[in-house]
């Protein structure tokens, strides 16, 4: 029933590329499908003005598309002056997302941004966005380990991964690519941690409203893939 | 244990007042507790230019607030050039959530814009936003009624409104204030209809991720939350 | 002959309404007839950089309208990107005519900043916005003698008010409503202290150049209406 | 007692230069001494947005200052991504100035943009630029009249020219330049037709206010200054 | 001598990947050495407001750089607001260089824009950038070819390519990568197409002034170099 | 066979007219024909943040057209928010080529910006600034040399000068004007110093490519031209 084919709970093909960037402390190109996101995590020896002299550290995330990253080529938010709502909306659950699995104090005072470009896009974007973040997030932290800056395990607390689900044609369904999100009738993204426990969710309506037992099985379905994310993460960075 | 001494699944005290605005076709003063948003829905006799000819009208909102709304001075929007990142992720769930129960094709080729202003915050803007913003909409319709241009119950299909609950010193209360919203372990906004449907669901992890049984402990409270909301409305323009 | 029936040294009905807002240290909700402003001052422990450590302080004003105060829905500034430059020209004038009656040395290192936003317009919200302004200015002094941190009688030297009189269908009015400002032949703002100084004078021939005797009447006319909102503001804050 | 040796009612040397520019179709460099500002008048056989189809035309005015017209350089305004309060303001006075002497609709549906430049600033710009302006503005119109678009004396119904007159060291002195400009207690600005109309009057106390006597002392400099400059228009077109 | 170890003439590894992008008409990741850049090329069917309905077509492009393609992590452009000078500068070079061989009315009156991202830069991202969006543009009008849009011999005329060089500690070096570039007495960019016709030149002493010998010696191994280049396309394209 | 009549080694007339701005540390009116650029030069005793404590000076440059300086009024850069691309592209084309004649350490710790004005343009605006910068920078050194801040000879190491030549009608020409400029094959601009250095080339096949022969003919033009202006400069400073 599915465009691609698909069962109800499968998601698409997942990897996770490491060490891609020359130049980033941390780097991953995660793949959900055909959505491809560059995760880049730099470090710098700094906190925003707020925050110092504090004792602890900040993480936060920049997102973009490339402006042929889509279907119809988008304008270049540079050449627009600003960033768009949805941009600003998804960088901003990004950035949540990766500070709830990061003690904050052990990082010291320096800041890490994790930059999730979009290389190409088939939906999903911001959840794969957060799951490959976490590598780059990884990585930043063991590059800093093997400098003896920070222990890994004390500034990660735990994984954090992302999956979108959604109702499409009456059913629930894993993972939307881009021609289901476009019809679907509800899109619920879901970010949790390794433990299961939910750092975010967000259900929007696109037609008709829907239903609690409804969230019950996005719920359900956003579990079981997370928790292989989860897996595939762990053996990324094994 | 609520600083305002609120049981756990009490609201504060909710008022509208309509027609406060001598020149929108609609209006409304939604007050929850300390939180006054001023709520005006505009008139146009147009559509964005991607509607056009498409024969159906468009609902959206705008959100601001006032720079001495809040406890510190913020700093004006239009003084900084750009609407930030919180203020367009409102606007836009705002403008969702009318949408939800609109029929835009009975509508017709208009544009109705719903502006919500925060005169004073004291948390939950955004859902008391949507709350008195359906009054404003509705009234809006109401004098569309009055001068033949569509019937009320044709375009505007149902209620919604909105409330935040959360995990505050371990326990699920209902309509966070600020007190209670910067310290709260996990804030979510729920947005129902008149009829129970849920239109959007966004919890956030603050501090400690959170279990699905809170979740679910959070949804029951907004329910019935919801549910007098809504009764509210219906006493306010009957 | 005055579309509101007033007689032409008229004023319309002038209130004020002191401690509107719970955060700021003074507000003031200022009504002219159908122009609401919404006027909050507020205290800030610093002085722009360019007076800092030269032992005196600053007062200034920021002004806006709220999009549907107009008949027509206006474009919210924080869209559009930047201030227009009637916007601007506002709210210098409004600073200006604070500080014309302050001792800013005797006001220490602080900046109060007072923000007019125009809830509903009929006509003369610049003029309402600094006679409101006024009220908010003190009252935010007053906070600051309750705990002792200046006296309100050695920082505000007198009292300021302002009011627009015009020629209208070819006689000098007082107080200029929406429907006369926008076929007046002049408008001219005025701003006076509370011992009869200018402060401010703008003339502007909307159509036909003005003679110096209308400009006499003009005066004659504010003369009278200032020294009424002076006497207005002093039981308002008695 | 004035720092440039000049008599209270004296004004600078004011000299207008004709026909600076190769490109415009009218021009006019004009010097109130030491203050020289380039005024071009560029006709447009167009006429703004909410305009068209009227049968008028309009008359608009810009404004800039040369980085190091001024004795510290300034910001190039276009570096700082707009113009700034002060700028739009006095634009705007100047194009309320022209259009008070102008017969839009017998200029037909064209527009004229008189762009104002400061090349060396020392004060009075604004009022240096409204009186240069009119000298292009007219070369603008004759322009046309060569190729029978208009008649001048149809088009252009009066003169209009401009002075600062303010109080410095306690005595009402004519043609600010910056060293008074910068100490005077009143600076007022007055714009008025050949006819002895007024256009526009800015008063502002600097210090303390200024009484309705001080006042009438400004005003009667001013039409005398005006008097002077308008003749000096006229042999200047002549 | 040079840190790569390269002989003075000698290119780094150049590779072009066709269709990387699933969305774009035409598509390239271009590689020298670790220099790479991702060329888009975007079909619209309709030209710049300036060229409608003059017959014939336009090509134009954009540059950007990740945050983190650099050494240090760039500020995003997006979110200063403007796209800066040198990438101002840079797309206006790309977009010249790629007209230089297209014949604008036999592609018609469509728009092809290349977007050129550095995906990691390490010198020579405008040279490698403009080498491989030739490569994306060819493949665009191979896309419009198969559709019978147009013909690719006979709007695409002539091979571009482009390359660095500079004088490196006293020598003139081919293809300059980021450690040469920074440290180069002279830096000059060619642009030359596959007949070696010079499209631009653009060469800079960064210290101390070059000489006409020097220039020739680099223009010398300029043409060599994108000899070389040119083959390289012609294989990728065979 | 030129529209102005000239050889095609002929320049159009030159001149620099020295101290042009009351305000300014040095200054000058440069006009090449009837291209004219108001060239003033700006001392700040400190340098951008990235050159503090460094020792060393700095010298920038901006560049701007009044909106009328040409043949079509062009809109002015403040009221668009930013500097465009070719205005961008002009002025750091300026400044390096002003650094590469200056002793920065010799300059010690300060900032000269030269502002370059462009009052009316006939082509080769950007030719005609960098060779009149020359003199404003020249003038201002002098200015500091007379308070003995620095010694002129040993801060300005050189002359620097800049023309352009293209290929018009299919002859190599010296110093386009706006009418050859806009229907030349190929444009070239050289900077080169009093020694004959090349400091910046810049050459632009508009149509069709042009040849290492064609680039060496317009070499020779622009060394004879160069001489000539380094000549003028020498008798202007003297």
């Amino acid at each position: 029933m599915r465009p691609s084919g698909r069962k109800t709970d499968q998601m698409r093909a997942v990897s996770f590329e490491r060490g891609v960037s020359k130049h980033a402390e941390g780097s991953c190109l995660v793949k959900f499908g055909d959505t491809h996101v560059l995760c880049t995590a730099s470090l710098e020896e700094r906190v925003p003005p707020w925050l110092r002299n504090g004792g602890k550290g900040w993480v936060t995330a920049e997102y973009g598309m490339l402006p042929r990253s889509t279907g119809d080529r988008m304008r270049r938010e540079a050449t627009s002056g600003k960033q768009g709502g949805r941009t600003l909306e998804i960088q901003r659950l990004i950035g949540r997302s990766l500070r709830a699995v990061v003690d904050l104090p052990a990082l010291g005072e320096r800041q890490i941004t994790v930059d999730c470009d979009v290389i190409q896009a088939d939906g999903g974007t911001r959840t794969a966005a957060i799951t490959g973040a976490w590598i780059a997030l990884h990585d930043c932290l063991k590059w800093m380990e093997e400098r003896s800056m920070v222990k890994v395990e004390r500034v990660l607390k735990d994984h954090v991964a992302a999956v979108s689900c959604g109702i499409f044609a009456g059913q629930a369904v894993t993972d939307l690519d881009y021609l289901e999100d476009s019809s679907a009738e509800t899109d619920a993204n879901f970010v949790m941690t390794g433990t299961g426990g939910i750092v975010e969710i967000q259900g929007t309506a696109e037609g008709e409203p829907f239903t609690e037992e409804q969230l019950g099985q996005l719920m359900g379905l956003a579990k079981a893939a997370i928790n292989d994310l989860v897996a595939l993460q762990k053996s990324a960075v094994a």
